[in-house]
């Protein structure tokens, strides 16, 4: 099983490089490709536009490669989305894809292309606190299909799909929107205060085309940033009053966030 | 001139309606009624959704009041936008409505619904520096359609509206989205990250009905916090990049932004 790691967003240290290939290493089970492209650094990014394009294309086009595996989110992976799925080669079609975060933009391009990808952790997550297992969920994930991976609450028959509620909103209406028909719908965030979560499920809860998703479930809502004053309700609340306001089914909560216990959402 | 002022997103403290009152006072063309839903108190907004959307329909439907001035942004208005402009009463339709910053979520639902908006200073500019010559600005505009509170670069016959990116791009797609075919579409922020800007950026200029828009030009994108690392380019390089990549012409820089010298944009 040979898995690649690009780095579409943001850079990849090699202390974080080194940890997980470490971990693949000691398992035997897999051989890892850390793409150098994921150590570039310009500006805000893991190398300019047309590197990470480049080192993306080359490892989709690579038939020895089974799986790609996004380095890491932060931003910038939406730059070149679009472009990503143009003319796909064959055997980009052979693989599994896994990301989260920032790498949503990716998930729902490819998705839409008709690739096989999945929202779960990523190679940067090894530098969270009990990070190991997340690193061993994705490569359980990548390598074997273990069902332990996968999101408990995921239902056989119902397809699924889980972003990061403020990459969703700024993915709706553009050429990577994938189509949320019959869709149960996974959402988390990090880092955004609750009015900006209001203010994001006021916008994703009116679009017509995600209404059509089935239902919606919340993942893990995480380091909210105080707000002043205190915002009056809860990420949970506020989840369940745009679902509810929009006619969209609000099925409780999911195992998925920014964190070592993030679990494996497939698209499909 | 009868102008009412109604707080659909956050509170007006009372100290700056008294500042503005006297500013309107000693002008002596303006009778400025100021709703008490302004100094409601309610978590993050000035009182509750109903309290919020009551004092604006109760202004709009009222014959005596010439104009509505919004008091302040902050964050909310979306949340009562669509039904403020549901039945419209026949009073409703012969006022000017101003504002800006989250208040474009109403400045795009009345816009739509054939109600006469313009983007421009509100109440709560009074406190920033230099505050006083916004909110004339405002008064001149709203008691005698003063073309000197015009944004200069406006061009008769060219229709153009004005918005904050973070609130235009996450207005996109629902239902109080207006109608860009050939409008010249000014924008501004504040407080955003650059990377929160391009990626606000690729959401707006990745919406089909927005490419229907005549040209952007931007306004002062303000009080940008710092980017960890830095971004690698600036916020005119950014929406000049987005304008190019999605085929918008970008027609340079706009004078509107969060602080006093921001000149009014009549919708149209």
């Amino acid at each position: 099983m040979k898995i690649a790691v690009v780095a579409p967003s943001c850079t990849l240290k090699p202390e974080v490089a080194e940890a997980v290939t470490a971990i693949a290493a000691a398992r035997g089970d897999v051989e890892l490709l850390i793409h150098p492209q994921s150590f570039l650094s310009d500006g805000h990014f893991a190398g300019p536009d047309a590197a990470r394009l480049a080192a993306l294309r080359e490892v989709m086009a690579d038939d020895s490669v089974d799986a790609i595996w996004f380095a890491r989110g932060g931003y910038g992976s939406n730059r070149i989305a679009e472009d990503a799925v143009k003319d796909l080669p064959a055997p980009a079609r052979k693989k599994q894809y896994l990301g989260y975060s920032d790498a949503g933009f990716l998930l729902a391009a490819f998705h839409k292309a008709g690739l096989t990808v999945a929202h779960g952790p990523m190679v940067q997550d090894v530098a969270r606190s009990g990070g190991d297992a997340a690193i061993h969920r994705a490569l359980d994930w990548l390598v074997r299909r273990d069902a332990a991976a996968l999101e408990p609450g995921l239902e056989p028959g119902t397809p699924a799909m889980a972003f990061n509620l403020t990459v969703l909103s700024t993915l709706l209406g553009t050429a990577i929107e994938p189509d949320f028909a019959g869709v149960q719908l996974l959402i988390e965030d990090v880092a955004e205060h609750e009015y900006r979560i209001d203010r994001a499920m006021f916008h994703v809860t009116g679009s017509p085309a995600l209404r059509r998703a089935s239902a919606i479930r919340m993942g893990r809502m995480s380091e909210i940033p105080d707000n002043d004053p205190e915002f009056g309700s809860d990420a949970e609340s506020i989840v369940r009053d745009w679902c509810k306001r929009a006619g969209i089914a609000f099925r409780g909560r999911a195992d998925i966030g920014h964190d070592a216990a993030n679990k494996v959402v497939p698209f499909k």
